[in-house]
């Protein structure tokens, strides 16, 4: 009787002893989690989650801030174009492709594979102040990692510059203008650009009716001018938007001002080979991290009174930068500086180069189309020579009966930009390549088709 | 000994019990939590608390984007004027009270209190596009959560009317004034406003120099104008920013065209009396939830070609608002709309009631200065007749030697804003009352140094 008891004792601290291990266990696990698990972000990170967590099948993907499904507390699947219904498996095969904005969600699966480190918590008492505590308007921690950006990339000098940040380059070129034309002068200055040019130079400064500056289109037309009563200011886009191409200034002379927009001067899309350093900057993280709903950018300054005038400008125009983007703009930035930009630019530039190979392979099996040409060069942030991946195609119609090449390929279902909205010629469509792989792959899909049935097309 | 071993049994029986219920506790708490602690907003949330943890005296706040403490990975504390050390504890007994600036951090604690349902977690893959899903630069729920909040304050009709957000008022006054001078009149139209006024109404029209419009300073010098071939666009700010009052508009007519500035019509700082219905009206965050630093704001307009104005203006200056800001400000409205405004007005009210209350009882012991006297009125939202609370004092200096009331005020270590900046006279200057506590104590505090040694003072 004693022996059974004694044995039962046994099994009673086996038992115990287990059970107090598993106590130990949990307990080690709680404690190392416990200074966060039961305080104030855990129900922002438990939304944040169910969020992400929502399933739209690889072709779209569910917001916070999305319109919520009828009924329910949950966001909607926003489905990438020509894919639909509730968790955005339906494919639309006869809807057009949409090669036409610049969004660059081409880096979306960069940052979804990078979510723990690119995650952002916000306090409700973040900022709530006009300015930060030198009384500025720009984070000091912010414009440190940008310079830094700018340094393991080798793409700008930004010693002794200033750097003045914006909604944008959007924002940026505007202030940009407005502070380069700001002299006194008795006449309005004329804003040039090389054609094709980004649209937007010209619609902002028609748009906003500036008796200090007005556009005058086409800079060649300044080229050999001797008049220096007049002050030009010249946007030069380096890559250009749309064709890729590293511009020049055209305009020489004291009375000349570019500006160069360098928002495409990353190694995603072409070699770096010198660091850019021009009197007036602009870049914005729409093209370097993606995110151009964030509407972020910064100009790098090397005059004081300009840097000084466009600061004025923000400051007047909206007080400046959200200090919410500012915050999301330094987390992003950390990210990239992580691994001295190796992961991002490798992403970015992989991809790119990829989505650029298959379209001139698709095009060089044509007789009716042809791209752009850049030649390769060294890069000095890879470390070998390499071809440019550009962000868009500039696609030349050859056949004299195809005068308008962008009613050429809404035909066939692909919507580009057409050449003239540049500037350009009507030969001349612009087919964006940076949009989600479900843009591109049916970019493709198209393209191939258009030029299989052509006659005389050459084959593999 | 059979009984010793089973008194033994026993216990080892209730010891494996209490052991097991403790597994069972910590197994459900770990289950609850199961879904998210392994996941990818942990990182983010421990910096975040971790920062929200820093000591920084009761005086000051860390950031997660501060400046890092030397040689550390934390940042600084930034101290609230007059407190400096790097925790904030030391007071500067000697530094000038700042009452300049109009930051709404009176309504920090608020959102230090609200800390678990303000907090938001941005994903890295957040909203890349340009635009949201229907193509729009304005998020829906954000839009539909405007609307329910004007609803419940009852200050504002926007049943059939448009609504354009915009970078804090700031940006939206300027694309107000550009979209009601667009009407191919051949003079440009004159902007103009009662005195005293917010002075970036002027700072902004004569700055961006358009070919539109044209400050032109005092309304009451067009009151009897019976010149109709000129468009005159008025700012009617209600309550005005310096001195509280309900401006109304002073001028009629055709030609005219009325701004609402209701920047300051919630129940924090005035009795509600209806909900205002005017044809353009533009509120801000940095005054209804204290977040100035955001710069988010939105503009409520019935007409809707004026709309559509406006939201080209912000498409072309900084292609719509930061989608960063936008989701910040969508989770701070569900804040405030999650006790239907009745937490967040109450807190509001009760900190500025008790601070003009605290400052009348100083300045009516003065025979020096006075201040504005705004009269009580029904607010509808409260169900109760109230005084106005207002954002700013505006104080007059009495004395025929005391031109210049900010210089003598100053002298005692206070700094206003000079009443010329509102092109009002020099007898004036505004203190602002919607700083932090420290600020607003020291003001006090200061004054009624002030007061205590005017010659033949009145005494409690």
């Amino acid at each position: 009787m004693a022996k059974i008891q004694s044995s039962n004792n046994n099994k009673y601290v086996l038992c115990l002893v287990c059970s107090m291990i598993l106590n130990l266990l949990f307990m080690t696990n709680l404690y190392v989690d416990s200074e966060w698990i039961q305080s104030w972000s855990s129900r922002a990170a438990r939304e944040a989650e169910a969020v992400a967590a929502i399933s739209c099948s690889g072709h779209g993907r569910a917001y916070l801030d999305g319109v919520l499904v009828d009924g329910q507390n949950q966001p909607v699947c926003e489905c990438n174009t020509c894919f639909s219904g509730p968790d955005c498996s339906l494919f639309l095969s006869d809807c057009d492709v949409n090669a036409d904005g610049g969004d660059p969600l081409f880096l979306e699966p960069f940052w979804m594979q990078n979510a723990a480190n690119s995650a952002l918590v916000v306090a409700g008492w973040h900022r709530m102040s006009y300015t930060y505590e030198d009384s500025n308007l720009i984070s000091q921690e912010l414009e440190t990692h940008i310079r830094k950006i700018h340094a393991i990339v080798g793409n700008a000098v930004t010693h002794k510059r200033f750097i003045v940040l914006g909604a944008g380059s959007t924002q940026l070129l505007n202030a940009a203008v407005h502070a380069l034309s700001l002299d006194n002068s008795s006449s309005p200055a004329k804003v040039v650009a090389a054609i094709p040019f980004y649209p937007l130079y010209e619609k902002q400064t028609v748009y906003f009716q500036s008796t200090d500056f007005k556009f005058d289109g086409d800079v060649s037309l300044w080229k050999n001018s001797s008049d220096t009563s007049i002050n030009l200011v010249e946007f030069v886009t380096a890559p250009n938007n749309p064709d890729g191409q590293m511009n020049k200034a055209v305009l020489k002379g004291p009375n000349t001002k570019p500006i160069y927009d360098h928002a495409y001067y990353w190694p995603h899309y072409t070699p770096i080979t010198a660091p850019a350093d021009g009197n007036l900057m602009i870049f914005t993280t729409s093209k370097l991290t993606g995110h151009a709903g964030s509407r972020f950018g910064w100009a790098v300054i090397k005059d004081e009174s300009v840097y000084q005038k466009m600061y004025d400008y923000m400051g007047v125009n909206t007080m400046g930068v959200s200090r919410d983007t500012q915050l999301r703009a330094l987390k992003l930035l950390k990210v990239v500086l992580e691994s001295g930009g190796r992961e991002i630019f490798e992403f970015g530039h992989n991809t790119m180069r990829n989505r650029w190979e298959k379209l001139s392979n698709t095009i060089s099996l044509s007789n009716r189309f042809t791209l752009q040409q850049i030649p390769p060069q060294y890069c000095t942030f890879f470390h070998k020579v390499r071809a440019s991946s550009p962000a868009f195609a500039w696609v030349k119609c050859e056949r004299e009966e195809d005068i308008n090449c962008y009613e050429v390929l809404k035909a066939a279902k692909i919507i580009g930009r057409a050449g003239r909205i540049f500037q350009g010629q009507d030969q001349y469509v612009r087919l964006s390549l940076l949009r989600s792989q479900d843009d591109f792959d049916l970019l493709i899909h198209r393209l191939s088709k258009l030029v299989s049935e052509e006659n005389g097309a050459k084959t593999m």
